[in-house]
């Protein structure tokens, strides 16, 4: 098997891990019920740790003209775009919960263009893909393709953050061999009185 | 919301189809508990559904090297780089089903590369995906590859033509707009006992 | 020389056939003047032959809105989009005779932008190429192109479908090494008279 | 039609040119019986034409360790990788005669891989292709790779110059909307006596 | 002019900003003469800012066995394959300080398999740009060409983050239009007596 | 390090070219201060050598609508596309004393989208873009484009031969590991004074 790839950075004990982090941790156990391996992978690093998820919330959590659902979307699109296996079924998880869509996290990481969504996520998508894939080539029309749709410059950045700081995670995914916990894989594909059954 | 794509090439009512279709239909439907779109979407053409499905259990039916579960994973890995919803979600079900493994078929679908397989299942898909984006380049090497681990010419010929056909699989789907039916996204993700449940 | 590469899926004696291949490879042995490689590479595997020919035939031979010389231009441009060299050069020949000229099919073959064709024709192979390189990117605009020259979403079916076809079949090609028959290279290419001659 | 494009840089009247290029215009019509549409093409600048001339004449009159044929081989096949008109169809007319060989153009324009060609002769197009698609890449390995045959680094400076010529010249093509001449789809396709026929 | 791009996302007044973000900045200035725009540009996020530099400052200020010039040619190496204009220019200045070379950038953003630099400091970038371009294809060879140079999984770690965090960097101001100061096109170019001259 | 790929093709000793050759190689130092290493790489082969500067002053020198400094820009561009290090450095030296502009050029190298220049600039990199790295398909658009800006069909042939003559330039130096002169890197750099200085 492919063992060895995940080896390569093992995941260290929380015992041996700093206070604030065996903390920030802990606390996500007990809410998920479970530890994302994203954290133990990147806490064998703490500043780099400390910093990442700094960054991860403050986009993330932030007040924004986006839903939840739609900060996630990004994350499950470009993730699939990038092909990173982590993000794709951990976010997956955190979307069908946040949009309570079992159907629409397949869909996005697979072709955000054939997704059942709106006219309004489908036009986020295509900012945030292209700034996950030519960002390059961004021009004035990209702006205004959102502004049609009511969306900010501020609210773009938004967007734009998002995407830029899953190039990031992606990438240290794919290099560390992150593989996501089973858990991730069913997460709100199951109407919530069954879950509870 | 996108309805106009989907609804380019309606599906046909059962009792308009062709005695043949029909039954081959049903038989599908009482085996599955549903009827899978590609069906419904190919029977506005019966020639061509009956062609499509002829080749089809041509290549996946057919006694071979290859296990059920490996001649699907071709299908998922294939689809997931053709950007395929249909496929990638119908036949991640069948894949999840035949390995009896609630998570390869979204690891496979995502980055096969990353996906905990077998060396020889490596193998397989580092050959399909080459004959699904660069045909063109195929040569000796590819061969060999495939014969380190015990295939013949005649498996590599399974595992190219499997490939070819959801080639044209693929972008059906995509031209007709199928949509997976919300079905497929569940099976094979629960253990046995909870389904039943 | 590269002989391994074509004699790895070595093609059948006729006699050894089931019947009714046989007996159609006769039938279009009659017709050419000889027997396109085609047919006995994928005679190695009967079911399949069945298959990949009924369904041809139900696309190529399928009354339609395009005429028999822009179903093959389809094939051409499309193959040479894949690199395909056994369905650039057959259905090449096929398309110079169709269309009653010399030139077309090299044209179409190297760069079908700068061929000597109508608009409507342009317009068929436009959507024909985004079909076999990224048909994940169809959208609506694609088909509202087509709509502009009088076509219906049936008759786009037709376009899409030969192209998926030919995606299928350009990977067999190419898996297989299968070499046109050096008959196919010239015909079509001289006038109707010199060929008497 | 797409008249237009070909009507942007019309072919001036040879009476118009300087006396120098009229007459080299008038010997190559004497020896092939027709003008290539190249030389009225480019006429329209005179100083452009004779550096054009010169440059193609210093590379491919040049005595060199590589035969005509497989310099005309590199231009046929990086032509097609550029997917020019005019020099796939041209240049393959002269690959043909010069390799006595009606099949090897099409062959080499559509598929160099799959073309039935010496080791040697694929060897420098997998040469050429590298220079006409990523000359960025080229390193030690390249030219390793021909060493093995025999070539030294001056013969690899032919290879490379030869297909660098005509990445200039596909351009100049694909820009001017220039078209081959028909005389050239047919030439070196018919054996010797049945052409005197 | 293409001012709106770069007004889309104006600059605070440093009075406007929360008190650390202020020292952070006037030190910078005290050190380097100048504020980079970088540093104004995400100000007017406080906490996208606050964790942008503290991820920049734990992997470029970490002891690490890359030389801090190593790091920056990691940077500029995969910002021009970005072509992130602000990234290439600015940190091209600092590489050139820290290695005291004042043709090493240029040539590292341009091409850096033409670069003048050691086997080591090749086989450095090699892997960079894959986890820039193409993280999902990593495997155990991309780790095996860095371990022949001595390179333990804890350096590549420091290899593909910085990649990873430039990967965000380079998205960003590629976004938001972020211009590089005037200043730093020339730092590192001229010899140490000139400049004071 | 690498210097094994830069000795590959030698450069000849002045005493042992041509007269006309080692005249013009005189004159250019004389003018210059030293000799661009282009002139002394390409003088190996004087035929080559004069067809290429033939060609260049065609083209550099002729009267057009095109500025000096726009056409030194389209060949800093389209260089920095095929990362041809030495035309963009030695270029990037001419197009800033040209334009009198010590930025555009590693501005227009890394991101000509992103470099602070007209409109009309643009525009014209827009198309010799296209034209170096997709010229099969230019059409009517993009000529259309340009018409926009007041040039005519006679300017846009400079704008594109320029950049196919570069693409021939391009592939030259990467094929013979031509390295810019150190002198290049800092030339119009430097306000006038403290160059004089």
């Amino acid at each position: 098997m492919n063992a060895p790839k995940t080896d390569r950075y093992p995941m260290p004990d929380l015992a041996d891990l700093p206070e604030d982090i065996r903390t920030q941790i802990l606390a996500v156990q007990e809410k998920s019920g479970f530890v994302p391996n994203v954290f133990l992978k990147l806490a064998r690093r703490p500043d780099e740790f400390r910093a990442f998820f700094a960054y991860h919330d403050a986009l993330m959590l932030r007040e924004s003209a986006l839903t939840k659902g739609e900060k996630e979307m990004i994350v499950v699109a470009t993730s699939g775009a990038n092909q990173c296996l982590y993000c794709v079924v951990a976010h997956g998880a955190i979307l069908r919960i946040y949009e309570k869509n079992p159907l629409v996290a397949d869909q996005v990481a697979t072709n955000y263009r054939k997704a059942d969504i709106s006219p309004r996520k489908r036009a986020i998508l295509d900012f945030a893909m292209k700034v996950a894939t030519e960002s390059h080539a961004l021009d004035d029309a990209d702006f205004a393709a959102l502004h049609a749709h009511g969306f900010t410059d501020e609210d773009i950045w938004d967007i734009g953050a998002i995407t830029a700081m899953f190039a990031l995670s992606n990438r240290m995914a794919n290099l560390a061999g992150m593989m996501p916990n089973p858990e991730f894989y069913l997460l709100g594909r199951l109407p919530r009185e069954k879950k509870a059954g």
